[in-house]
């Protein structure tokens, strides 16, 4: 069961926004068994939106459309579908009532634009939006299935997971896709791909390898499409099994873990705590501990100490280790990291102080230099990493060296 | 001029990233005159690739594609190419030099999978990558280009912005795109788009208007496609300027400003400070202002206060409020916010303290509960707000909520 992604709107190709609704849907899809063959992404113009869907109904047996049902005249996906099935527009008043009572809670007077909201195409079934104006919509044709949903991603997300997805489960007889990924851990792609070369090339035709490299880790993905899963999953975990005595030092973990959430499981399995002390990376890596459900069990404070006096005032770092070797530098690196533990009381803390730039650089501390401390029950450390250039970059990679040195420390 | 963008990869179709390439070259093509056609993602598959690549070609005289160049079996894009354009693969030993260099930095050995990626099609021209090992192609055919790229989204950006855009305004005569959008506030789309009817119905041809809605933000964009920069600007001006009269009390900025550089720059003019106490959104606000460039200038400090103890401890809260009212409380945010003004000596502060679930609510305070603190120089307030249901969707809505609160205060 082959599926075609459509997403419509020109703040798309303008590159004005990011796509992550394909993300979602993709994943959705391939939960329960249908492969997404082509995602497409065009703009709110009416021949390209039915040449489009020309060719997807042509690829695929579900084509899923998102955006182009606002109520503003830049929105023309509900008039082309209407016309592409060969319908005509009624006046639903189940979905009038609904979009009144969203608006009136917002204190918003229900007028003619909201009222064309209400229209929906008389061919289709109405998939009731619970938390938004637009309807979404469901078509059939030739054995072949259309949906139409809005482009805000929380309205989208809840008519996937809500309408969608079981609507498809009851119509299609779906079969599974498995997709299981080993993340490997100090090894370059490269050196990997020779070392596990004999493993790979004994792969079985059904099962497909991919190889996803990121800083400091590369991901194998094996993937099996429109199989039977538990099948295909007892045979996955002996290939992996294989795996492990091939490269034993190079596992950290399984299925998309981010390092963030590998240490997230060791600290809430062994009841030890945290605590960060930020300073080029902003909070950037308290927000990715706190991102986690469950993360209050350890995680007991951070502090983003941007300014010089919040690093003496509320970490305690001393005054002269600033003036003697600069804020960054290994001795406030240490005394933050030393710091945070301290104040929150915690078993470990991670630091970071460097230079996100633009500027701000100089010959011996050039922009991208950042200094990252660990404190642990017994001792207290620093090391120096090069981020790279760009701003955003040097927070990104500063964030992930000093999560993976954590890491490193509780293996 | 119009171009396509193919991403490849079967990670992206499985939804196992988010696709970010797509909206980098986007805006790169827009921002020198070329008109995103259409943007698609496909798998790792031969097929499809050729299939795509046929297609784009007859809808666009530009192609980029980016993906499916690692040093590894399952990376077929090279070889496809090769194929397509008729051409054998050649050593190229320039090529061969860098990527020995660039492993050598990090301790890995050059072997037969890195003298792969060395070897380049004979009828390409070779894009050098400063950042990694695998070269940019440069093909043309019949007057059209095809541009492939690794789909690393460090090393695409730069081989975009060092080669690919210099050598398309070299080789073709690009006209301009216009885009600026008037962000808006405190207006429903539906009600805008009633009273600023006539202004868009008086709207030039060439000139398109789109609606994005965003909560509590509405921003309209003007486009203009292939035109006289300088002259369609000074009329986009003149329609802004009209619409200033329309909607005197609405406007907030203009272009993508995000509320968070709209409090930067006011903060950075006015040479006012701010600090943040963060609980539920766990460093997510102090992250998104040390994001943009210039923050030091008046961000002095942030404290993720997860455990009670660090409220107290660090910020000063006393623990009777958080027995006698709970953590969550309107006397708690408001202590955190008064309490990060003191201990950083800022004019302002924020502060969040919620339930972001997905456990942890009550009937009382269910999960999405968040008081938001604002302390100013002369206040001190908090304001309950209905986050939503969902973690993530929590954390992002109450860190817009207080940013936006600050604005308000700060405007």
């Amino acid at each position: 069961m082959k599926a075609t992604i459509i997403t419509i709107g020109d703040e798309i190709l303008i590159g004005q926004i990011l796509d992550t609704n394909s993300r979602y849907i993709s994943r959705a899809l391939n939960t329960h068994g249908i492969v997404v063959a082509e995602r497409t992404s065009i703009g709110d113009n009416r021949q390209q939106i039915i040449d489009t869907l020309d060719r997807a109904l042509a690829q695929s047996e579900v084509v899923i459309i998102t955006g182009g049902l606002g109520p503003t005249k830049d929105d023309i996906t509900k008039h082309t579908l209407c016309d592409y099935f060969g319908s005509t527009l009624r006046y639903d008043k189940i979905e009038a009532e609904h979009i009144r009572t969203m608006l009136e809670r917002r204190n918003i007077a229900f007028n003619e634009l909201n009222r064309s909201q209400a229209m929906v195409p008389e061919c289709c079934t109405v998939l009731h939006n619970a938390h938004g104006t637009a309807p979404g919509m469901w078509f059939e044709r030739e054995g072949r299935v259309v949906v139409s949903l809005p482009g805000v991603p929380f309205e989208m997300q809840h008519l996937i997971d809500d309408e969608v997805i079981p609507r498809l489960c009851k119509r299609f007889e779906l079969r599974e896709i498995v997709h299981r990924t080993m993340i490997t851990f100090g090894i370059a792609e490269s050196i990997l791909a020779e070392k596990i070369a004999s493993w790979e090339d004994a792969l079985p035709d059904h099962i497909h390898l991919a190889y996803l490299p990121a800083p400091n880790v590369v991901r194998l993905r094996l993937s099996a499409y429109e199989v039977e899963g538990k099948e295909v999953s007892r045979e996955i975990d002996m290939l992996f099994d294989k795996l492990r005595t091939i490269i034993p030092d190079n596992i950290a973990g399984f299925e998309d873990a981010s390092v963030e959430e590998l240490v997230h499981n060791i600290l809430i399995n062994r009841g030890q705590t945290l605590a960060v002390a930020e300073s080029c990376t902003g909070g950037t890596i308290a927000s990715k501990f706190t991102a986690q459900a469950g993360a209050s069990a350890y995680f007991l404070c951070g502090v983003v100490s941007y300014s010089n006096e919040s690093k003496c005032n509320v970490l305690g770092v001393p005054m002269s280790d600033i003036e003697q070797h600069g804020a960054v530098s290994e001795e406030v690196a240490k005394a933050m990291a030393q710091g945070a533990k301290v104040i929150s009381g915690s078993n470990f803390a991670i630091s970071t102080t460097g230079i996100a730039g633009p500027t701000g650089g100089s010959k011996e501390k050039p922009v991208g230099t950042v200094w990252i401390g660990v404190a642990t029950p017994d001792k207290c450390f620093a090391v120096r990493k090069d981020c790279g250039t760009d701003r955003s970059q040097i927070i990104s990679r500063a964030s992930a060296y000093a999560i993976a040195m954590l890491y490193e420390e509780l293996k």
